[in-house]
Parts: C-alpha cells; sequence; structure tokens
C-alpha cells in the first residue's frame, strides 16, 4: 500500500501521530478533524496515499462515501448536535484542500453553527449558457 | 422506482422540466446547476426520489460518488476554468439542502472565485475532548 512518510495522515495511519479514531476497515480510516468547523467534523481517510481524487482505485472513493453516509447516521443518532450533516471533499488546493492526501469532510450542522457557504452575488446563467457549458463539460468527459 | 411529482429534480428526471444534462446512466442523472457558485457547477442526482441519503441504496450514492469524480475529471480537462473541484452533499435543511431530493455538487473552482468556505473563529479542542467526540460517535454507529 502507498504511503508517504512526510504526509501527515500517512503517519496518522502508520500510528506515528495521535488520531481520534471512530471506524477503520482495510481501505479506509475515520478520525476527529483537530479543527473542527463544528464539534463532531470527522474525516474520512483512505489508507493509501492519494493526493487527489484521481488517482483513488473506485472501490475505494465509493467506500469513502458509503463510510460517510453510515456516520452521518450515526451523528444523527449521538447526542452531539445535528440538524443536518455536509460531506465535503476538497480536491486541490484551489478548492480549500489542506492535507494533500485525499479526505472526506463529514461535518455536523445546525442552524445558526457559524459555518458559512457562499458566493459573491451574480446573475443567475441563462439556458443558452448553461446548456454551452453541458456541451463543453460533456466533450471533455473522460473515464 | 420511486417519484414525488411535486419534486423538481423528480420532474426534470421525467423530462417535464428542462434542465442541461452532461451525463446520465440507469441511477443518476448529472445536471448543470440553475444557480451555480462558478460558472461549470453540477449537480449529481439519484433517479429515485430520496429526500436524504439515509435510505438511498448503497451502490446508488457509490455510484454519486464515482461519477462526481468523472465530472471532476471531466471539468479538469475541459476549457472551464477549474483549479480544484469541491464534491458537496448538503443532508437537511440546517446544511444547506435547498431541494429536499438528494443530490452531490460539483463546482469548479479557482483562487479568487469568491466562493466562500469558513466559520466562526474557536479555540482547537483539546486531543481529550476529540477523543470523547470519537467515543460518544463510535457509541452512536448504526448500521
Amino acid at each position: 500500500m502507498s504511503a508517504d512518510p512526510t504526509c501527515t495522515f500517512c503517519r496518522i495511519i502508520a500510528g506515528e501521530l495521535p488520531a481520534s479514531t471512530v471506524a477503520e476497515d482495510d481501505a479506509v480510516i475515520a478520525f476527529m478533524d483537530i479543527n473542527p468547523v463544528t464539534a463532531g467534523h470527522l474525516l474520512v481517510v483512505p489508507k493509501e496515499h492519494h493526493a487527489r481524487i484521481a488517482t483513488i482505485p473506485g472501490e475505494i472513493i465509493a467506500r469513502m462515501m458509503l463510510v460517510g453516509r453510515q456516520l452521518t447516521a450515526a451523528l444523527r443518532a449521538s447526542p452531539i448536535r445535528t440538524e443536518g450533516v455536509n460531506l465535503f471533499l476538497a480536491d486541490g488546493a484551489a478548492a480549500g484542500q489542506e492535507v494533500m492526501h485525499t479526505h472526506l469532510h463529514v461535518i455536523p450542522r445546525w442552524a445558526g453553527d457559524g459555518f458559512r457557504i457562499g458566493r459573491v452575488g451574480r446573475p443567475a446563467p441563462s439556458r443558452d449558457e448553461l446548456d454551452r457549458l453541458a456541451t463543453t463539460i460533456r466533450g471533455a468527459t473522460v473515464e
């Protein structure tokens, strides 16, 4: 299994750095984010080192999502305040990825939790513009 | 296949409302978000109506993630500005879910795109606190 000895998550997986682990199987591990957006914020991390999602085997990225869904249910069933949950993955620094070992955030949410997702306002695009974008993306579809 | 005649996404899937479709298979459809965070913002939507992720069959939620990853690659390969990509799912209104038919956002990102994700500052929790939270969530694990 590939590992990067300079990677914080690989070092957690190797047992060299501490983590507060919630779930673990052959392919993935889930532990508390040390800089949580809200109390209960978890990360689902593949054990193999992949900087980006592009190189992760399909069954492992699928497994990350299934574990994320399982942890969503666990948070909702727990006493931790959870009125909603965000699953969030940042692929690349421009998307907010901070540790360059792919990971899925599982974030319990509640009204007024202080977590903000938003954008600078701009007018909604026309259907023609959306159709042009769709055609562009279809033309670039890979895999 | 379950559908809700009052649901916007079910109506798109039934062909009753327009959408700029990028990909489609038996289980999921992907189309342009009509209120995009950035140009190229896509939604991956299961064809079955499920308000929340809890009730989606595992193979379908896994498929949503695989299609999200495939579209991430397509965006990166396209001329649409894509320095990074966010995969984002809101489960419940408190998490920002607006259409009550589960969907995965695929959002192209670039430095200075105006999309903001953040939180009200608070001190990082201690390891003891993280361990207590992990124990709480482990105790609530369901499925």
